[in-house]
């Protein structure tokens, strides 16, 4: 399913990882981008942390976001999410290793379906996110030469 | 509607607003909170960008979400989120000083629905969130003496 | 708000009110349809419920999406749901009179969101429906004259 | 994964299905449970359209509701829908024959996640259907005797 498109667009979209954005300020790193697929992890720090002590449900939906941003940005044009739900199933503690997974589901026309999964170490699913996107008419590869920055 | 019990549970509330955590690390300001209902406030910044510049996803979800957990826990019980969803109508730019206010909409038994629209400065409607949460049998008393810190 | 297109395209989407579709089949009835809001109401039959004898889901989801429906092509052009979400707070049971009343919230382009809560004869909320909706470009007024017949 | 108990709650679970219910009344039939997982699947006719003459939403979700309910309620306690959210695709025609799978995703206490897709003829994907379920202290074999007729 990979085609050499997908290849130049995966490079494309790593260009446009913003460090000095949500990204960077949580501390999100990026473990692997694919054709319709991401992989980003966090450590949990006391800053990520709600009123009681355990990860902040922004905290784990900007890391399942970030996934789902660059699994659907790999498609060679500016997509942006639409509408997105997210399923909370178990606390994240401080210290833990949290992985998110995004995966491409189905599109017709301009409009895609990821799901994207939250995993701690003990690969436990604390999260289960779906995200809605819609695909602009505008070029990743536009954005790679540091336009963002 | 507003009782005695719901006011000193909104200053308990507010007691547990965590500086150190999540909400202080984005720079959330609590506005007002009251009986089912919080206004928390947040100005965009560089560190609170998506890959193509314009207000992360998760920025403004954990704004929503924040006001969510201001609103739900005014009952006087600790109060988690089980599902939410988010519908984005248009982008947040640097400098917008965006407001989410989050009301009660109705709640059966221990689960409750809660409403959040946030806006941008010019009253524009950015998000439209929607959060399911889950009452525990904890006091929010217990915690508000510094338990989370 | 009211403006003369809104009041001709509400008699547009009332004659297309399709009577042996699925809205027919479940016994819904339109009580009411205005510039972005309509009422539809149903009386819940044994035909209408779930494995445990209340009412069924889908049952519930169908009197809420045809109030978004007739709410959302108000306005002139044929509007489709994109994605809906549905929480549900109190089961229905067999004669219950059910209403959901649909209001616009808020369009950004060809998108808009819509909300949705369904009551009992009590005016307790059974359900809560958000539908996001998408503008096509076609008219309403090309399929009222019976084109879907 | 399948245990003993599981097999004798599926056979609990196909004894409660409704025909007298919503489920007969738009003409879905079983074709498959087991532990976690259900298949259920309707052949499209005119008393499931909506306005414009294609598949109503609300008979798409009847279907996937359908299967999620009993997917979710092979695990031997009564279990109920408490939310739940559906994208659309595709369109559905008439003479389609819709196909819904169920699968379980994942369980924390008593909530549950269960993904649900419907498929047409060729197997393109019409709607994606995410359920969140509750599990009551009830059996499913209290009600297996006829106690819903």
């Amino acid at each position: 399913m990979i085609d050499k498109d997908a290849v130049s667009s995966v490079d494309a979209v790593k260009a446009i990882w913003n460090k000095e954005g949500l990204d960077g300020h949580l501390g999100l790193s990026v473990d692997h981008v694919a054709d319709g697929i991401a992989r980003v992890s966090m450590v949990l720090h006391r800053e990520h942390l709600n009123l009681y002590g355990t990860g902040h449900g922004g905290a784990l939906f900007s890391l399942a976001d970030s996934a789902f941003a660059l699994a659907c940005n790999t498609r060679g044009y500016v997509t942006v999410a639409s509408g997105c739900t997210i399923e909370f199933l178990r606390p994240a503690i401080v210290g833990d290793c949290l992985l998110a997974e995004a995966k491409w589901v189905d599109t017709n026309g301009k409009s895609s379906i990821y799901d994207v999964k939250i995993y701690n170490d003990k690969n436990e699913i604390l999260a289960i996110f779906k995200g809605r996107s819609h695909q602009t008419s505008k070029l990743v590869t536009d954005f790679s030469s540091g336009d963002n920055k």
